[in-house]
């Protein structure tokens, strides 16, 4: 099976606190790492970083420069090659012009989330990114919130509709991307 | 598909570290919640967290008590629920012990890691894992030691043998799970 080139964004606003309020969430480091090496595993071409806060934009920034031209660069170079995917951006819709601009008008924005009850299942939407470029948005915190999802944008049907459903946004990512890809899907590289 | 019944194990020693050294890894906080959480969606009985480092124990132990019994407990009461499959042991193989103690002395410890070249394909795996109560183990650090591998265990394949192949163990560990039971699977819950 052959997927056209994809992309991943981890959104940090607008998504859910516990509460269920609106809020921008926290960049951490173990997110910009995990995801970086998943997108790297499975030839991801964007790992999109979406953040409005500067100051977390500018957080994301020194790490990803320590792990590419610091001292990180020599001491962990998979750590080098698996960042160069990663895109900061200011919101969504930044992050899926980018996406338009280097993929193709066509590209499209495929969201993900725990809490709604139906979605694409999963042949179908391999059948989507065999024909699209497709961007798998992902919410940081209590999942994206709902005017995300208000958009008449396609999502995923979620990864087990079993009784504990809470995967952190890391393990669930990891999850999308292998079923939608597996062990012998191709998926294209930007030229 | 019905599977008996599940546990994984997430081992802190004997694993090498980026040079090839045999080392203890630290435990961390957000590999216990992560791989808790999987443990809880996928309806697992056991979650061993293996380490021989005494003072390692310990910070696990109050990580958990929080969440069970401290401020933790009413502040999220999912990540409660998700670590009462949590069991810290000294080693291997009294995690071993004990799963054969509770889910029958047939059941067998599967490894995993990312570093060899063959292994047990999932269709193999998930047939396994409806005949034996299987114990899947995870390496942190750079992976499992070759001691580990040198056992007659069973091992599994690598999750992609790409060229980049650097999967952080939560992200690794959550992939391996979904494609041995995936959203279909029942795995039975211990009596």
């Amino acid at each position: 099976m052959t997927f056209k080139p994809m992309a991943i964004a981890l959104v940090h606003h607008p998504v859910l606190d516990r509460r269920g309020d609106v809020v921008t969430s926290a960049v951490t480091n173990l997110d910009i790492h995990d995801l970086a090496r998943l997108a790297a595993t499975y030839n991801l071409a964007r790992y999109y970083l979406v953040t409005p806060a500067v100051e977390q934009q500018l957080l994301a920034s020194r790490i990803v420069e320590h792990w590419q031209k610091g001292a990180g660069a020599s001491y962990n170079p998979d750590r080098r090659q698996a960042l160069n995917s990663l895109r900061i951006m200011d919101n969504l819709d930044a992050a899926l012009d980018d996406w338009r601009s280097l993929a193709g008008p066509e590209s499209l924005a495929v969201l993900t989330g725990a809490r709604h009850q139906d979605g694409i299942d999963y042949p179908d939407a391999r059948t989507l990114a065999t024909e699209y470029p497709v961007m798998l948005v992902f919410g940081t915190g209590h999942g994206l919130a709902p005017e995300v999802y208000a958009s008449d944008r396609p999502c995923l049907a979620p990864v087990r509709a079993g009784q504990y459903n809470h995967l952190s946004v890391r393990t669930a990512a990891a999850i999308v991307i292998d079923r939608l890809i597996g062990e012998h899907g191709l998926v294209l590289p930007l030229l």
